[in-house]
């Protein structure tokens, strides 16, 4: 390692490695709520062993961004509901007075705020290794395993990649995101001995990469291949059947494969600490929009009553129907994006090569060889009001010329989406938003949300530079 | 066969059997014919064995359209030169006087008028069976052998089934047509027993249809697909290793399975005897074009000094190669055709769905894997000043927004035919007639050329149409 990188991670590493009053802070904080947690079961008659799990039990938290996690273990004969309900409200009653927010992953838990701190109360079944009930119940597993590799040394190296994914924007777990979890961070940091090893492995990247530290596939690689079609498979250490990067999306890991070579060619601290993006002004953004050569399409619609991670399952799943809604119609998607501020507005955007397709189309009828279907494609063809001419035959197949019945894209959205778009696969819950009112916004007609929305115009002024910040010049 | 069906045959029958004075003038024409060439080569120290072939001999003519093929054999050990030069002399000199126009197959030939019949007289080399020299020997064993399996009715058929492909269109072996031939009809015939039989088996065309009259081939079926690849194989009865359609065009024989099938479906007159095609007038094609809601490109130039054959080879090639030049440049082409007068005027027409492009399109980059690659396509675009937005990564692989170099269609070909256009598969002669000069036409603009030209008015209106005349209603 060179030492202009080695100067730029001890310098991080000085600013997110928590001081021993923050660290005093914080331990004391989580041994506070576990206490409290614990107690309050107790009052309400719930068996539960109370433990700190997470960064903080592993000592591999951001001293920036300390989060707590507190987990209720429940006895594995307790039925299901009790893993729910019963556990929320002990962790509500715990937190009484705090800022609270219900979520949901497997099963609800609890997100508050105690002295700006983020803690989060989960249940889970108290279980032995490989009975697991439910998904949280491995996580004490992974603290025990995690705690026993990293030393000091390794979990510097855990906090340095952890805030370079953050960085570059592929860190954390949750739907919107589907980046890397902390867990796997560590995986990896145990796995290649160093954050500047994880980096040039990832480099190094062909398509597919394999961890599996505890050898349980040794010679069995056929095996594990079948089992794991995902790019990246990293064995989970407490359970053979798992791969713990399964959830992360093909494009966070090819950013995080973009961002090592980057940095490894360039290194600089920008990777840890993204510049904030100063977006257009109301008027450059007007010509921006007008110059640009491609049409931008946005639909945009209100609240969605959804906790965040089903809003972004739901905005994510409606986004790719859509798309493929105006691909079917000939349309020329370039790409598309969708923006939430998890409350009142959500975005759907949509680039195109053009708002308006030409009139005529071809349109292939059947092969020669099916004289039945011939018959009615010409019959059906010679009589339409549609065709424009033919029908004629070419390369041994019917084809006739007709008119598109699809050429104004904001106007086909407009109409497959009046009825909230169901059946043309938009999800569930944003249907029933949609069904109650949208609307669909061509270029400038954005400028209006675009200047009362700050963070919206951040987003967009970021995707139409639509290449990753660390590659921007200067 | 049905009552309607008969009573048409019959009725174009009439027309098309020569009378016994027709049949008496063209016989004796070819024996004089036949005379003045041996006479003449002899005068001109030729050896030739001069003989009727073709439709006159084989009594398989149409009486509204006599063809005589006069062949003068010569020895086998005479230099090809002979074949080429000598016996065109000969040809000429014998008749002298008489419209004259030299003709190229695999070798020179000559056409001529003589009472208003046409002439061709061709020359071959006098061989056993199976060691053709030229293409043309095997001519004279072509017509022994039908002469030996047509009988009175079968010549009938014969007649029905040539002025039936001439109606439709696709009679005729030369390049322009890309045809059937009449031997390749007379074998048709004689396999399926009757016009009626032939378009039978036609109308069930499936893909590809063997017939194997000597049976050269039994047993040996898949040595025979080896052989022949094409669709349509009739296997020459003089000649095993030759198929008698193999030049016959796969649109041609398409649109030969489409009329048989509307024929035997609604058997009419009209198939025999296209009727003329009325053009649009000059104030009806502008309102045409102007709404078509297509574009028609036309790319118009002057004399080609090509025999008809050498000509039509270039310009469908030609039209081949600008087609896929728009193609590969995002145009979205419908159809193409070419046409000319074979004298002063060419012009290849393309229809477009839209004759300027969106300015922005998607250029993909390298996969991920190509860690090199993907270097120097980030640098090059990072820098660019084509790029609008990116490059980003999208399913593994880099991506780009760039502005694209070519949007209007008109324009382009103006600027790659320019030099003659041979490195974009212009064909030689014809870019030597461009760049001399040429003119690229949108739409209405072609007006000009149309109001002083029938013939192509009716091109384009068929063109525009764009369906087999056989298929218009009423």
């Amino acid at each position: 390692m060179n030492a202009e990188v080695n100067r730029i991670l001890q310098k991080v590493l000085k600013r997110i490695t928590p001081t021993r009053e923050q660290r005093k802070r914080v331990e004391q904080l989580a041994r506070r709520l576990q206490e409290k947690v614990s107690q309050t079961a107790r009052e309400m008659g719930v068996t539960a062993e109370v433990r700190v799990e997470g960064s903080v039990a592993k000592d591999t938290w951001l001293s920036e961004e300390p989060e707590i996690d507190i987990f209720m273990q429940i006895p594995p004969e307790l039925p299901r509901e009790m893993l729910g309900n019963v556990c929320l409200k002990v962790a509500k009653k715990a937190v009484e007075g705090a800022k609270q927010v219900e979520r949901f992953a497997e099963h609800p838990y609890l997100e508050a705020f105690v002295d700006n701190v983020r803690i989060n109360i989960v249940p889970c079944y108290r279980v032995k290794k490989g009975e697991w009930k439910s998904a949280t119940d491995r996580t004490p597993y992974h603290t025990e395993y995690v705690k026993k590799r990293l030393n000091e040394k390794l979990r510097g190296e855990v906090r340095l990649l952890k805030r370079f994914m953050k960085g570059i924007g592929v860190y954390g777990a949750e739907i919107k995101v589907g980046g890397f979890s902390g867990y796997l961070c560590e995986l990896l940091v145990i796995s290649y001995g160093s954050f500047i090893g994880v980096l040039e492995n990832f480099a190094e990247w062909k398509g597919k990469t394999v961890i599996d530290l505890e050898r349980y596939y040794e010679k069995r690689e056929d095996e594990l291949r079948l089992m794991f079609p995902d790019p990246l498979v990293v064995v989970d250490p407490v359970d053979a059947g798992r791969n713990v990067a399964a959830a992360v999306r093909r494009e966070k890991i090819a950013e995080f494969v973009a961002a090592s070579r980057a940095f490894l060619e360039k290194p600089d601290e920008k990777f840890f600490y993204p510049p904030p993006i100063e977006p257009f002004n109301p008027k450059q953004i007007r010509v921006e929009l007008r110059n640009r050569g491609s049409t931008l399409l946005f639909l945009t619609f209100g609240k969605v009553d959804a906790v965040s991670d089903v809003l972004w399952g739901q905005l994510y799943r409606t986004q790719k129907a859509l798309r493929a809604l105006l691909e079917t119609h000939d349309f020329h998607v370039l790409r598309t994006s969708a923006w939430s501020d998890e409350n009142e507005l959500n975005v759907l955007v949509f680039e195109l090569e053009q708002a308006t397709l030409p009139p005529v189309k071809r349109h292939l009828g059947p092969p020669l060889a099916k004289r039945r279907e011939c018959k009615k494609f010409v019959d059906k063809y010679l009589g339409s009001e549609r065709t424009v001419c033919g029908p004629f035959v070419e390369d041994s197949r019917w084809v006739v010329e007709v008119r598109r019945e699809v050429v104004d894209a904001a106007e086909f959205l407009r109409e497959k989406l009046r009825d909230g778009g169901r059946t043309v696969g938009v999800a569930g819950k944003i249907s029933d938003v949609l069904k109650e009112g949208f609307k669909v916004l061509l270029n400038e007609e954005v400028s209006d949300v675009y200047s009362w929305n700050r963070e919206f115009a951040r987003f967009l002024t970021g995707f139409l530079r639509g290449r990753p910040w660390w590659l921007e010049r200067g």
